[in-house]
């Protein structure tokens, strides 16, 4: 355990994880005045889209589109999901700060998720990589099911410290490790980062959690106590859980933000911000997001 | 910090505070039914109901006949909610093996719900200690507003070290610490721990934490590391917040649960008929329970 920090970096994924989670498409007009909206709360990076093809994540078929309209704040770096060399392309042409490539420490979500084994995605995203980082962007690998896959179960630290390393090789800047089905309890998070934290540095490690059970705040605890500064947050809770219908998805912005600024934890982000760019979400998607503290702040008016 | 426990006693509180914040009605056979379905969960204590004047609590103004037409199992604790001799008067004709009383630890707090200041409080409350110890019944003392007060603010340590140690002399058993209107983070937690387990063994202490705005997890996460191995849980989240319509209330028993088995700590509970508890009043109720792991459940179906 380390000193818990001063300062939180958080990573708006609401426009890309959340969206490609949720049915209803939104409009791109709206996605842009949305992103807009998120562009001014604070927020230093987001992930605006997804350069998989449609025929994959419909709701976010505009990416381009959104890349090129969406006003862009100098203050904030602008990533978006690339899952190979023709998805960079077009983000390059959308225009991007950051490229998140992505794979998952287990074989079978991995080869259900991309039609890959983990060995054959490896030189798929080394392209990627390679060719963001000549266009001087950086990378960030999203390396998902960490904790537990929905169809091996259990999964061990070691197997992840495989994909770590490999990724870490391969040249990206930061490693995102994603509870992706949302299962993890704190105990699983303190043995991850008892063995991800021998091997690298605290600043290298983003953790991304989903509140499907509702112990992503609890895990997000655990992971300040270790010193980690870095969490990918998404806006009201947006998205759900492709296993769950009815069940919560990424851990909400807002909430994150209630914890942090409560423990006296900086992070640049103004809750009002925040909120306001929830209840524009919201009443375009039509429903209610799963964030606590936002229906807190909505029922007290 | 203390070493996590290895058994966690949970008391439920969903006939009680559950129901005390629900504006419907819940008809005084479909309770018994649900309070027999809470009995064989394997949990060791529900608060059944409140002796408090149906005039304030209209959803519990069938305290008197709940209590008489439950099944008893021997294996379990039922107490209720008594607020003055009168109260347990009624209590002890219905049936119980606990009462509890309660005050706040904040002044304001106090007076608003019950008319009197926190020194007035006492003797009433001694009162009810007396004669309840006098029938052999465990007392157990509630403490609201432990970390922050809707009319005062935040709420010291000290306060509360008062209003416990008052509790304490007058011959309660236990204390359970409230979070009531559901504001704390982490380092709150552990600001009023490091000062209550310096006076009180850790077994005299039950922690009571509201989900309003998505930390009770995380508060009860820290409470476990701080060796606490009592809390006061709700059926499927079930209560709102009297401060926030539309926000949550009480922390659900599901998610407890799910976080207290999956860091390896037993509770003798049953998850699954919990579930089935859970069902059975977020049917009668007609609107959905906000657990998290209920919704994750019910969409895995």
């Amino acid at each position: 355990m380390g000193k818990r920090p001063d300062f939180v970096q958080l990573k708006e994924v609401g426009p890309r994880d959340g969206l490609q989670n949720e049915k209803q498409f939104i409009t791109t007009d709206d996605k842009v005045a949305w992103i807009d909206m998120l562009s001014n709360t604070g927020v230093t990076e987001i992930e605006y889209s997804s350069f998989v093809n449609p025929k994959w994540i419909p709701a976010l078929a505009d990416a381009k589109e959104v890349g090129k309209r969406i006003k862009r704040n100098p203050a904030v770096v602008y990533s978006a999901l690339v899952p190979n060399i023709r998805g960079l392309e077009n983000a390059l042409e959308a225009g991007i700060d950051g490229a998140s490539v992505f794979m998952s420490a287990s074989e079978t979500h991995n080869v259900k998720n991309i039609n890959k084994s983990i060995t054959e995605t490896y030189p798929v995203l080394k392209q990627v990589i390679d060719e963001a980082k000549k266009e001087k962007k950086k990378v960030t690998g999203y390396v998902s099911t960490v904790f537990e896959c929905p169809y091996e179960g259990k999964i061990t630290p070691t197997q992840v410290m495989q994909v770590c390393d490999q990724l870490i090789t391969s040249g990206v800047n930061d490693i995102s490790l994603g509870d992706t089905i949302g299962s993890a309890v704190p105990s699983q998070v303190e043995l991850l980062l008892d063995e991800i934290l021998k091997r690298f540095p605290k600043e290298k490690i983003i953790m991304h959690f989903h509140d499907t059970r509702g112990m992503a705040i609890a895990n997000i605890m655990t992971a300040l106590n270790y010193g980690i500064t870095r969490f990918d947050t998404s806006i009201g809770g947006l998205g759900g859980c492709p296993y769950a219908p009815g069940a919560a998805g990424n851990v909400a912005t807002n909430d994150v933000l209630y914890l942090l600024h409560g423990l006296g934890i900086s992070t640049g982000i103004q809750d009002k911000k925040v909120q306001e760019a929830s209840i524009f979400i919201q009443n375009k998607l039509g429903k209610k997001l799963p964030s606590r503290s936002l229906a807190y702040v909505e029922g007290t008016g």
